[in-house]
């Protein structure tokens, strides 16, 4: 980094209050080390694209730490410091595997087989040269990294369901197979040409394709794995157990809408022309809209229902009607994407409860937000996108389902059956963050290990 | 979402730490699905604009976040859930209510009568479809969006006044009408080319159109709700309510301050030309340096005034001084906007005090910061900007004011005496949370019920 | 801001649910009041790097927070207050002394005197009007948020390693003469086209120019002031002090991680050719993968030496792994990058224990993480830059080390013997907050003064 100071004028400092400019003309670029080319109106589309990749991958980077805030908050104190260990570690892990097979897997080429898809495949990325990287309409490394984060996004889903009770190394095992093998091939059927895409399945941005892949890895562990202790009654009681700091929470939701931005707006692919760029500025509003709906709706229900409003329903319904709005958010009306996004709200505040019914614990409600508005959300596409049609969203969802609930369900169950995948009843009354972490997320106030 | 892998190069897995280049030449553009149109001149502005817009837009949204924390931050736990419950919700309904009636409020076309601007321009929004939407110097949906995320500024600065004590859905039903009515109106006398603008008002991103617009509507709500029971002694002590968790505030004037940097710096509007670019760069500093100076001369007046620095003073010290300067971001030599910023904090450290002994409750200073020091950053555009004149500068303030305030209590006044506003003394003393959430925010740590 | 209504269109509200599109073809241009001049080919390059130093900026000014959460969080709670109030403050006078007198020192032109430099450099900066900033390669406003805000990362650095027992005043009066004069001196050499620039010292972004001058000046202070009261027993025993908020240090973490996106993509200065956008894309997957590849090898470090997973040691695995890639982000494959990131892990895992060997108590990890990895990143740059020679690297590590570490300890030294840095015992028992804030940061649930 190099700069030389000029046109910046300076004073002397008794004269800098003056504001004295001095040699405010001089040039700049002789004294400028590294000779740029001009850009030019190819060059302009590619930057432009390649930036839509790199503002858009931060932003659904920083989703890491809203997931990881979320689920800090919606956990009991004695489990928040290894929900912070899971997040970090699962983002890093899936960075390392998606390089490593994942993104290789996900665009696989000219290889038919499942064979020839996931050995053949197996391969880690390269970067060419900024100097060699000068055709197409992107550069290289901002679609590997606007990839790889969605590619996190996926596992992070998972981590908030079976918080407070799955030790952290078996669930950092299963996070290396989703990143590496089974999101990429699922996503490889839509995102990488595959027969999913031939066939006209439409997933804009992933409710299917991130969102259901997370939801379906996250039931399938959820039901190996078996609820917290003492979180159903031997009499179908449903004993709630509080998150240890709702404003950690909030925060963690709004992280995530902001992320969202990136993840449903540069999923357009391409900004370097008036009707991308406009693309993308539709689907700010659509995305903006459906998650606006989804907690107004929460919020309604929740007090018709029980009488008061439920902050973490809201928080979810939020999330459900980012989930819902994502597999087609360019195409809908803004009053389309509020129905969508207020009806992603009206399944959560349905569906959670539901899954306590069956006794199915998902400790943050990631089940009904990234599954059930995923899919609901995969399936009402059709009514905005004339070029979708029911049947075929239909397959996808019902294809990518069976795929990595099936696919899931063997790992966690292989980890299951060797190493373990649950703590011990002393670990789990204890909280993780002693038995696994070895400090506490709060020493000086958390109730920890008190507490059951 | 679709890629084809080229570019990246592969190895196998194996040769994959050797680093493999394979193929590095293979061009991309056949393998992409869309057709791109090549970006020319005319089009790179627009493109340009329309960024600014999306990425000034994203940090103001994530500004709900920061107030959303700030606020949590300074209040007693006992309410800091149904703060982010008012947070989160005041910012999904804002963008509805701007959707259904504001944005046509603020932008009136031809009407010159407010019966014609009122009731003939309550209309939803509908964006033109991408390929539609390409004359003009920016994307209708961008504009839109930065639109939506001023007008939710505005509401959240309502808020962390009435708080502790306001009832969760007549404080909805007041922004509903802040967000649909009041603050569109207001804001089209000066941004709609209202009769403000013609009379050369100036404010540049909303000191007095958006900050003390908030700070009046608080202000008229404060006064009809009354301070927090046990805030004021009979004998004119002061007792003091410290806010729950100084680190979470901290992190919120820090998101604000992240956020301001879109508020003021997108607000000029365009980015496609070196003049735009040069001017949001001057904007970006002078912003930055009018919330420094705030933060320190508020140190050293606390310091000076009672022999400690303070750590809330010091925040919205930061706060007022941002407000200050966004009246006139641009004009401003740097030593000008440390001297604005300064004086930003110094009204605060005064006002704030000020504001007790008129027994007005405002529980996380947003009077001082966003109504005193909108004010004062209205009044000073003179000194920097030739065009504005202090007088016209003294009408935009006062009629404004006139009517944000008057109107907000009517508003307020009508919800009084009809739902009412106002938690109970049980609820209140109990802590909302748990009276209207039914839920605590620190469960396992929050003193809540055991305090008063 | 002004806008007109057009290209949005609108129906009455009861047509708003049927998304009626009303004269969408309204042309924009007419009614804009601004003349934009079109943008051009050179003007496109100047756009587009001025952009990249506006966003890299705002994303390195929120590293300010993330500093401060991560401090925030690792410190007890009887401390938090204070070590936000450092965070906010230092973070504003950097940018005022840099504005007052760095930002000349670190670009002193011809000078090549160190009279010449240091005295006759001591001015404030001013910024052009934007229509004459035109020339150059880039606005110049940009150019100096861009550097302001490393400056204060460097003095963010600091903060931390002397947290709760070192008084707020003589830490903001070192920070003041650290951001006014060591770091730009130090800097200037480098990034000043100075006499290390001449001899081929490579350090792309700064893991010497800013992690290891913060790192020096931290562990000069930490010298000067002792370990904490307790923290060493008599016996050689070391007695963990844990820190208050794990959630809150994850927090900080992830924001850094965003952070360093800006932090060393816009390092690259220039955005506006092929080969610039694709460098920085470059620099985002290698940024990335080298603090993922901190944070595992952290993990399996402490898993394998304690038996358990540290996540403070995660976190800091993840910050050094950024630390040492920062010195040299673009030239690494892929591979070398997460091996580059692994070692700045294994080397935080090994030097944190060593620093409490030598009773240097270093709150936060900050010597190990951004001395210790900012050295090894430096001298590992030749293995990937053919360009550079590791004498060259090793004579700017400790040219560099010298000149801030021995001025740094004559100025922590001066403070000492003079006015005092270090709060009495009574006041370290009691804690900072309530000692020199006034105030506690949890006030209902911090143990505060009650713990020693």
């Amino acid at each position: 980094m190099m700069f030389t100071k000029s046109k910046i004028t300076t004073g002397l400092l008794a004269a800098g209050l003056a504001g004295l400019m001095i040699e405010p003309s001089l040039a700049q670029e002789a004294a400028t080390a590294e000779a740029k080319t001009a850009a030019t109106a190819p060059n302009v589309a590619y930057i432009f694209n390649t930036m839509l990749f790199l503002i858009g991958g931060f932003l659904v980077m920083f989703m890491a730490a809203g997931f990881c805030m979320l689920e800090a908050g919606l956990v009991r104190s004695k489990n928040v410091a290894m929900q912070c260990m899971k997040n970090v570690s699962l983002y890093s892990l899936a960075g390392i595997m998606f390089w490593l097979v994942g993104y290789s897997l996900l665009y696989p080429g000219d290889g038919n087989w499942i064979i020839d898809n996931v050995i053949g495949n197996m391969a880690s990325v390269s970067l060419p040269q900024p100097a060699q990287d000068t055709g197409g309409d992107y550069a290289a490394g901002s679609d590997w990294f606007f990839q790889m984060v969605f590619c996190g996004a996926t596992a992070s889903i998972v981590s908030g369901s079976l918080a407070e009770r799955m030790k952290i190394w078996p669930f950092l095992l299963f996070t290396a197979v989703l990143t590496a093998f089974i999101y990429p091939i699922a996503a490889s059927w839509e995102w990488g040409t595959g027969w999913l895409d031939d066939m006209g399945f439409s997933d804009f941005a992933g409710s299917t394709v991130v969102h259901s892949v997370g939801g379906w890895a996250a039931l399938a562990g959820t039901i190996l794995l078996g609820a917290r202790h003492g979180k159903y009654g031997p009499n179908g009681e449903v004993n709630p157990m509080p998150g240890s700091s709702m404003p950690l929470a909030t925060l963690g939701c709004f992280i995530l809408w902001l992320g969202w931005f990136g993840f449903n707006g540069a999923s357009q692919l391409a900004l370097g022309s008036l009707e991308n760029v406009s693309a993308v500025s539709r689907i700010f509003v659509n995305t903006n809209m459906a998650a606006a709906a989804g907690v107004l709706v929460a919020m309604l229900m929740t007090q018709i229902t029980y009488g008061k409003v439920d902050l973490t329903m809201a928080l979810n319904g939020a999330l459900a009607g980012l989930v819902a709005i994502t597999a087609e958010p360019l195409q809908p009306e803004v009053w389309q994407s509020v129905v969508i996004g207020a009806i992603g709200g009206i399944i959560v505040t349905f569906t959670v409860p539901l899954l306590d019914k069956l006794r199915i614990d998902d400790v943050v409600g990631a089940i009904p937000v990234h599954l059930f508005a995923g899919v609901f959300g995969t399936l009402i596409v059709p009514w905005t996108n004339a070029e979708a049609s029911f049947v075929t969203q239909a397959i996808g969802v019902g294809s990518i389902g069976a795929f990595v609930f099936i696919a899931s369900f063997i790992v966690w169950a292989l980890l299951k059956y060797t190493i373990g995948i649950r703590a011990t009843l002393e670990e789990e009354l204890e909280g993780l963050d002693r038995a696994e972490i070895g400090l506490e997320a709060y020493p000086e106030f958390g109730a920890g290990s008190q507490r059951i």
